[in-house]
């Protein structure tokens, strides 16, 4: 990148909607430096988190975008056939794009050779690198303390959870670094593997690389960004390779408070938390049995006393300290994580 | 395939080996009508499973081979460089080239050419199909009995397993399908996706369109070939994809009798198989619980009073039905399987 990163975040229809704009949240909270707008034709809204609300490239253009961010992230992970002429949109106003998307952009020849056209690239943040395969083992001898967000679900914030954990982690004094294992995570901290991208037999070897890059980066513990969920349907491989590649040390396990089903559901009951923390320290990796330290627990759609008692419940069920970090501080959840003196 | 296929099974190296020869053994074992003759240029036998051992291409066409099948999977499933050279060979001794492994060869530039140039076809049986995404759902409402094999290590013979149970069920009339999800499966088969090679996400998804797949083709009741181990470090999210996208009403769980660690390796202690029968049942999708219904054990290491000993420990161990189905036959397990009356 020669030109500063001035993000247009694309959340086309999107931007009312927590679950799916949550790369366009996740970048607009620990990221903001970089963005300049946020653009959804579909808004009446002029304003979105204190940025400007625009509908159209052209409007976006008063902002000085250098690059426009697709901000959703779709089931599967496919693009809407109407997104296309907003990129094109994009690529014509002289806008890099930057997508997290399966769907690459990058090797689409009309879209590949419209961005030659007006000088401007296309990176696809999901593309597995060259290279990539099975574990070596240096996963278990690189020194460092790996902790990693596991979740009773997907899309309940595990990747938030990390943060949280690292930004306070780091506020401590810690050398701490937050490891981004998916499009939204490699959007905010510049560098990163798409864990769900890399071929299947190849997903634990990409959770090793990316420990050992966060070891690289001077990191002493590592807040490595959790994916999927055991319990989940169609995205349980993805966690599993990646707990058995980034070998944690010590788990926290993300749960959405009062949620009773997997995937919104209702053939995938939620086990309790209890059973779940146990299953989690059951999976671990052989050589490195690892154990849940804490429970971040996501009380968003729970008024302030409703969650004080949800975090008690979970504290007094599972025998964990309990939080939600987001609305309370990390504080409580990175004291469970101070290395033991033993 | 416009001519008959007659394999020359490409063993290089490796004819002597029982690890690495997974795909070679499981032709020559299966589809027996399809070989002619087996490569391996560093053996000096004559024979190899009743098939003439040849050492070089030109040797091998006395036989009138019309394809060479890539008969090794490596760790990571990479070509060693040696092999171009007798890839090249078989090309240009006219064979079509069946290939199961990562690296594939009808994208690779100068294979690719020199197969046009010599009029040959040249097949990689890992390249995943087009059009993946993650499951509908569907593989709870198909009608089908779902039985898959899982193990507490790779490469102990689960593939076997299955091809042995429907080879078995077939015989007693039942409406079976073996289903393959690995090269050598698809080598036997014909048809099939290796869920290892397809983008992580869609693991669970290509799962499921194997046992729709097996339903269209007549299967009321189906044996899915596992992959993996959700104990292995390296393949483990294979292992939970597969299983929870095949969604199996039924486990047959596959150990080496005697076996002490996971991938031969003492960082990796094998946990009691009682222990396994449990970790595989929580492991199920959620929306249908699975029970371990029988053992299948691999005692190729041991004599036979010490196998029927070890299968008698077994039965011990778990309260399960237990028998090596390649020693001793797969009726008792087939028994085992029999859907309840209730």
């Amino acid at each position: 990148m020669l030109r500063p990163r001035r993000l247009l975040i694309l959340a086309e229809g999107r931007s009312g909607d927590p679950h799916y704009g949550k790369t366009a949240r996740g970048v607009l909270r620990y990221r903001p430096q970089d963005v300049v707008a946020v653009l959804d034709s579909e808004s009446s809204a002029t304003e979105h988190e204190g940025f400007p609300l625009v509908r159209t490239v052209d409007e976006a253009q008063q902002y000085e975008p250098t690059a426009a961010l697709v901000g959703v992230a779709t089931q599967g992970g496919r693009f809407p056939p109407a997104w296309r002429e907003l990129l094109k949109d994009c690529i014509r106003g002289g806008l890099d794009v930057e997508n997290g998307l399966h769907e690459f952009i990058s090797t689409d020849p009309e879209l590949a050779a419209l961005a030659r056209e007006h000088g401007v690239e296309l990176r696809d943040l999901r593309m597995a690198p060259p290279g990539l395969n099975v574990p070596t083992g240096a996963n278990l001898t690189h020194g460092a303390r790996t902790i990693l967000t596991v979740g009773s679900d997907c899309a309940i914030g595990k990747m938030t959870v990390s943060l949280e954990l690292e930004r306070e982690a780091r506020s401590r004094g810690w050398r701490s670094e937050f490891v981004p294992t998916g499009q939204t995570g490699i959007a905010i901290a510049g560098w990163g593997i798409s864990v769900d991208a890399v071929v299947a037999d190849f997903i634990a070897g990409a959770a090793e690389q990316l420990v050992l890059e966060g070891v690289e980066r001077g990191g002493e513990v590592l807040f490595v960004e959790g994916q999927g969920s055991l319990l989940h349907p169609a995205y349980s491989g993805v966690t599993l390779g990646l707990i058995h590649g980034s070998a944690p040390h010590a788990y926290v396990l993300c749960h959405k408070a009062g949620e009773r089903y997997v995937d919104e559901n209702e053939l995938f009951p939620m086990p309790p938390l209890s059973e779940l923390v146990d299953l989690h320290e059951r999976m671990s990796l052989l050589a490195r049995p690892a154990r849940v330290l804490a429970i971040a627990l996501n009380t968003r759609d729970l008024d302030e006393p409703a969650a004080r008692q949800a975090v008690a419940e979970t504290e007094a069920e599972t025998g964990l300290p309990a939080d939600d970090p987001v609305r309370f501080g990390a504080g409580k959840l990175v004291d469970a994580l101070e290395p033991r003196s033993s």
